[in-house]
């Protein structure tokens, strides 16, 4: 099947936002076997956003629309969607019915924009959209798929997850079965050579590695016609990848660094608590971001004053003073403080140079000590990260810190 | 003048990397008043490329390519604009000699794929790439324009910047000046409601609103043959705007909410501490996202677990027990605690239930306590947050906060 991905937005148009959307469905579409021919981006102009949904259909079976659903008079999609599919927008009741009961749930008062909501093309299949108003829908017709999305990234991936996927899955024939490999500590060029003498001989399984913030990424894909063929053959291919760059490895499910921690923390019920200079609550915004994790996750503390390392976790002023804040010493009076005051089992400090201000030549921005211990064992590592903006540095901290904690639980 | 965008790249149609070089573009061009209808992506193929270049001119007098100028066989944007503007790719000595001086300069062997890149339409205006080898041109033809940059975007940048925007500025009459206005508290249906009298016969300057998480944004834009006449249109529009929907306005330049806190916590030199429970660092992680702001953050407890709230913030026991940790009692507690052991004279802090889990009729999912003092003044407000995900209730929770921050400074 061949598709193009058509975004509707005028902010687009203007760079105020960037296109997340095309990324993801590209991504999505790629991964259930769908060529993606095109992308388009078009203003909220019904005239141009008709044009230009039936110029994509010019060589493509499927256009997935993203934008231009909501309440307000500059959103359209529908309008043209109908148009080219021979159709007319008709209010439907249950949409009604679930927007009045929203608005009375809510205690607001509906508006006639948001009325407008409930009008879909008559012939209309709709997806059901859980985090906001505007539902998606799509239409065919002589062989020809539309699928229009709202716009908000939120309410357009969880749609697309939870509807789209399983509908357009009927529509293909060849199984795709793939697997996200995700690693931490070897770049995207190194990985690539370690993996060379399969990339260049690749036909099916299919070796692709990305990179992305300071992680590299591979994905194994097959496309057979069973789902038993195309997972064999991907198992295989991660047998001999193990064997060189398994160390590496943190997750074959694609997963993030974060998410395999918290899981193995709760799995093991292992307690944590974090204490953050740098990274100013990064670590542990990070690891709360899991849902479940306030059974093992104990305390915080963001020792962001020199003050707060003193009276919070006992570093010694001596120790600030004859090594510095960012210093080895200090992050290791940090844990221990921090195990002191919490008792968890795992503690974790962080104390380091973020940017842009504040480096020197000694002790240069992206200079970085992590100190972890769990029970009786203890490991403290100075980190010089190269450094790109006070954001990446923060982040490829965060990214040392969850390593090393994975690596001290997959080691107890 | 009517442009379009047309990113050139097999890895955008898969998702493997965002299209940053569309939202610079977008963004250069508006600033230059030249308006962006459409942006277009296609792969590294050269027969749609050169249809979409057609495509592309049908209702627009520029368009910009990137990517597809390099020196390996997929790279092909040369050849296909030089058949649309009907020339012929030539030698260029000049860029030959170049890259020969680039190459023995370098100390690598120059290969024919190398060569390639000296290469450019006989008409080509050419203009120079500072930081990559593939030189960029513009070809013209009977009030059409076509301009074709390398992908890389830190090239891409660097060549708009010298060579392209001088260039296009000679070719541009009007002037576009914009504010972009952000607000908090306020949907954007209301937002478009209250603005209805002007966003309904707006010609010059234009209003559009977007929503974003939980905010409403508004564009007010004019494009007049001065800037003197542009800026005062906008500002005259302001001033109707403030007087209806004010409140809500906490930045006129686009600026995010915690760059605005920040901002006034530093000017106005207000030390800060933070006790976090559901956001799990999120406020002290946000706010120290900005550099500088150690001058004022003091220190963030994250009291995850009900012993970290006595323990740290001296929260009594009975009080946790009687009203629970997710009240307003508890949150009084621990703001007046936090006060006591940071002695910081802004304090906030925050409990709450995040969800997925943990809801109850009683006290639901999104149910959020935050409590913040200035000096002698203190608030503590009940939310009901819609809840949507654990994620998005998070992050509006942070907004909460920071808007209550933002009050407490303003009115101080």
């Amino acid at each position: 099947m061949k598709s193009a991905i058509l975004t509707v937005g005028t902010e687009l148009l203007f760079g105020q936002i960037s296109n997340s959307n095309s990324v993801y469905l590209s991504q999505q579409l790629n991964n259930l076997g769908i060529d993606v021919l095109y992308h388009y981006t078009v203003g909220d102009n019904p005239k141009r956003l008709t044009k230009m949904i039936c110029k994509a259909f010019a060589d493509c079976d499927l256009v997935i629309t993203t934008g231009g659903l909501g309440p307000t008079q500059d959103d359209l999609t529908k309008e043209s969607a109908a148009k080219v599919f021979n159709d007319e927008l008709i209010i439907h009741q249950d949409i009604l019915n679930e927007l009045e009961s929203y608005s009375k749930r809510m205690n607001v008062t509906m508006t006639d924009n948001n009325r407008k909501q409930a009008y879909l093309p008559s012939r209309a299949f709709r997806f059901d959209n859980e985090s906001g108003t505007a539902p998606g829908f799509s239409l065919e017709e002589n062989g020809k798929t539309i699928i229009c999305l709202p716009g908000p990234p939120r309410e357009m991936t969880q749609m697309f997850e939870q509807e789209v996927k399983p509908y357009l899955l009927k529509k293909t024939d060849d199984v795709i079965y793939y697997k996200l490999i995700r690693t931490f500590g070897i770049g995207e060029s190194m990985l690539e050579t370690e993996l060379k003498q399969w990339i260049d001989v690749q036909t099916d399984p299919t070796l692709a590695t990305y990179a992305k913030e300071g992680e590299a990424y591979l994905r194994i894909a097959s496309k057979r016609s069973t789902l038993e063929e195309a997972k064999s053959a991907v198992d295989d291919m991660i047998q001999n990848i193990n064997q060189k760059i398994g160390q590496y490895i943190y997750s074959y499910d694609g997963e993030d660094l974060f998410e395999v921690v918290a899981k193995k923390l709760i799995e093991k019920n292992i307690s944590i608590s974090s204490a953050e200079s740098c990274t100013g609550g990064l670590f542990g915004k990070t690891l709360t971001d899991v849902s479940g994790i306030s059974a093992v996750y104990n305390r915080g503390f963001i020792t962001y004053s020199n003050q707060a390392k003193m009276e919070e976790l006992g570093v010694k002023a001596e120790t600030l003073e004859k090594f510095g804040a960012v210093s080895e010493e200090t992050a290791v009076e940090m844990t221990e403080g921090l195990k002191r005051v919490s008792g968890s089992r795992l503690c974790i400090s962080v104390t380091g140079i973020s940017g842009p201000e504040g480096g020197t030549e000694e002790k240069p921005v992206g200079l970085v000590y992590i100190c972890a211990s769990l029970d009786d064992k203890r490991v403290c590592k100075e980190f010089r990260i190269r450094n790109i903006s006070r954001s990446w540095n923060r982040n490829y901290t965060l990214l040392c810190m969850l390593d090393m904690v994975n690596r001290l639980i997959d080691q107890n």
